[in-house]
């Protein structure tokens, strides 16, 4: 009555068989002396981030005025030497992607490019950003608990509303984005994405006072432009109709493909806007379930008609 | 080909700035004496008081009816403690907000109220409930069990059913919401959000034997009133319409803003019932992408009308 | 101002009303000598399958040809053991619940079946398994870069795209699930459902390049049957229209209860599907937030009429 360790002896033959497959199947492995962007790592900063951003609440408690100094300027020299490397790593990554040289084969073959450089100078100009960050997304906090009657204080905002952390991390991935850093912004919104169920591209142009309410199920993509004081509920999809093939019939990347949406529109659960031509004129209010691919002009309202609905008694 | 340190000499001129943002953008920091519910601390109680509930599916193995009662006489010991310190906390936060105490001054400031004595009293109050809730939690695993063909037992449920996770956390965090502790029930609830893309505020009323199938992006809003045994699927809102604002233009907050949905209920997939006055009536089924604003009597069936739906060949 | 521990002294006999519990609620614990799979243990060897499956990706950095047969060859031995215990266990378990036997005797009462042994068979039986499912998940983040022109190369989809993680872990629990594993397998969807949003389970039979945009909300429930090349975006249900009840009053389990799709249909966001004897015919298009439960022929475009939206302007 045990397992029978005679038979563990057939595993090497298998661990052949794996290894071989990494030879055919390479589109899936990165066996390679360049390492990709650490996920614990990028995961580490985007949680000292967040200690920048909206000191005293999470990590280290009992902060005040004659502390948070010190406290932050630690954080910011760490983050600058971090950030460096994960930077230069998705640089030099993309870069060897690029130009077909195999990346296995790095180290040996020369290159002119100075990623840490470029990794460093980005990471600082990112986190230039941080006080201009935290202005908008004070706006942010302000427009949920003007937006929500659940809201007991800002603080819970900021302590536990996905709506609020989609968008932060969102908005530090679009600076990056803006910075043209490959890989890393999407692993932060795919994160958030994780944490929220709220899936916003780090492309999306996103205006000030932006609140999404509950969000699960949220999806803007990557071209889409929101002007200020917009709210989105749960479910909601900005999305593409269709995509265009080119002559080799490869996908199109990088046209607009997703909507845009006037200063302070209203969308309601589970609507669906499709299509880079379809704008949502300012003040309008798209009603739940509603899905629309076209243009609608300022100050309308779109509700579903109400005799779509059949009722009858229980059999 | 390295990153250059001397460009790390401004980051101290940064720190200085982000810190100055501390003073002007005073809504998103939490710099103070008084310290906010520790998140790890909360979850932890969370982790411990599944252990209490459900004893031998997922921390301590090897429980039996001789060693069960020290390990969970030994839990409670301790979440008494640590709810203690947790509760009094929070209602030292929520007390200097509502006073607009400047939470910074905190400790020099005068107060009358014993907040620990408060933390103390609620917290055995609460660890009072758990027999009662024990008994209510089994009768939603078994509604589970009932309901989904797809269950081959209870334990699976347990284990690892999303809508048994959620509903066991929203039931302890309503607990402590008629117990009027401020921030922690959300807190609670935010992470079942998290953990399965169902968010039921603290506040909602639910009745026994509930069971959500799926479950991901259910929204159950604050002021629901849910009787016994209604099952839900998931994308499912129980939302409000619309928020009514005072004569000084912020929301009223607190006014019934959800719908009530009556005794044996089933509502399908993605359906979204709107309103604080609107009531389903009991044994009525809401059929899946319908969006209600109204009432419905009882035994009453809701499905989308057939011809909504245009079909065509593909070209 | 303190909290007072002769309050405590309550809290004893609080602790023997929970245990008295733990008799009459009995479906809700589990105290045994025969311990349930650990859930800990089990995302352990889901991480270390991904790093097989994907070396270079996430865990172990600096893999090359070199090194990796080291690595994966240490990894397969160590998943053979550690899956031989889970799996043993979770055979145990299930004969105990089957035959009746109080688990709780266990140790005590004779058996028969040799679970180590059959556990040990299962576990190489699965990992033989691990080639051919390389080749299929790379046809899988193939069908993911040919789909979505927001992506920048397979790397970034193995590394964040939630419809790959979770495919990645139903097509790990599909191999278990037929090789009659109980629990495990549910235990791996649920943790992926928890990741991602995507709840499909492990029952479902999916064909080769399939791809799960955005992914939140999607629903593929346990007897869908899915063919090849098939794309699915967020807020989907393949599900079922109603569950069958036996002479017995209880539900029906093991039926087909969810649709059959095939070769090449695209099924766009919070589209619903719903029965068992449903079929969506080769190359159709379904649109977002068609709710469909007949059958379509081959190459039809669904999609929802124009006339159920009504335009207003806002007052």
């Amino acid at each position: 009555m045990a397992s029978d360790f005679r038979r563990k002896e057939q595993l090497p033959e298998l661990t052949d068989r794996i290894v071989a497959s990494y030879h055919d199947l390479d589109l899936i492995h990165h066996l390679a002396h360049c390492p990709l962007p650490s996920s614990k790592e990028v995961f580490g900063i985007v949680r000292d981030l967040k200690e920048v951003l909206f000191p005293g609440y999470r990590g280290r408690q009992n902060l005040h005025w004659a502390n948070v100094g010190y406290y932050v300027g630690d954080l910011v020299d760490s983050l600058h030497d971090r950030m460096t490397e994960q930077l230069c790593r998705a640089l030099r990554h993309a870069h060897d992607q690029s130009t077909r040289t195999d990346c296995e084969k790095r180290g040996t073959v020369e290159t002119t490019t100075d990623f840490e450089r470029i990794g460093q100078e980005r990471a600082i100009a990112f986190l230039e950003t941080l006080p201009q960050l935290r202005e908008t997304l004070m706006a942010d906090a302000r427009a949920a608990y003007d937006g929500d009657p659940a809201a007991a204080s800002t603080d819970e905002i900021v302590f536990c509303y996905p709506g609020f952390e989609a968008i932060t991390i969102q908005r530090l991935a679009h600076e990056l984005y803006r910075l043209e850093i490959p890989i890393v912004p999407r692993m932060l919104t795919e994160w958030a994405h994780r944490q929220t169920g709220i899936d916003i591209h780090p492309g999306a142009q996103i205006g000030r006072s932006f609140f999404i309410d509950h969000g699960t199920g949220v999806v803007i993509g990557e071209t889409c432009e929101i002007a200020d004081n917009v709210k989105i509920y749960q479910g909601v999809t900005l999305g593409a109709k269709s995509f265009p093939k080119g002559p080799d019939g490869e996908l199109v990347r990088g046209e607009k493909r997703h909507p845009t949406v006037e200063e302070g529109v209203i969308i309601y659960s589970s609507a669906s806007i499709l299509g880079g031509d379809v704008v949502i004129g300012s003040g309008s209010v798209i009603g739940a379930g509603v899905t629309l691919t076209r243009s609608v002009p300022a100050n309308t309202v779109v509700t579903i008609e109400k005799p779509s609905l059949r009722f009858r008694e229980a059999s």
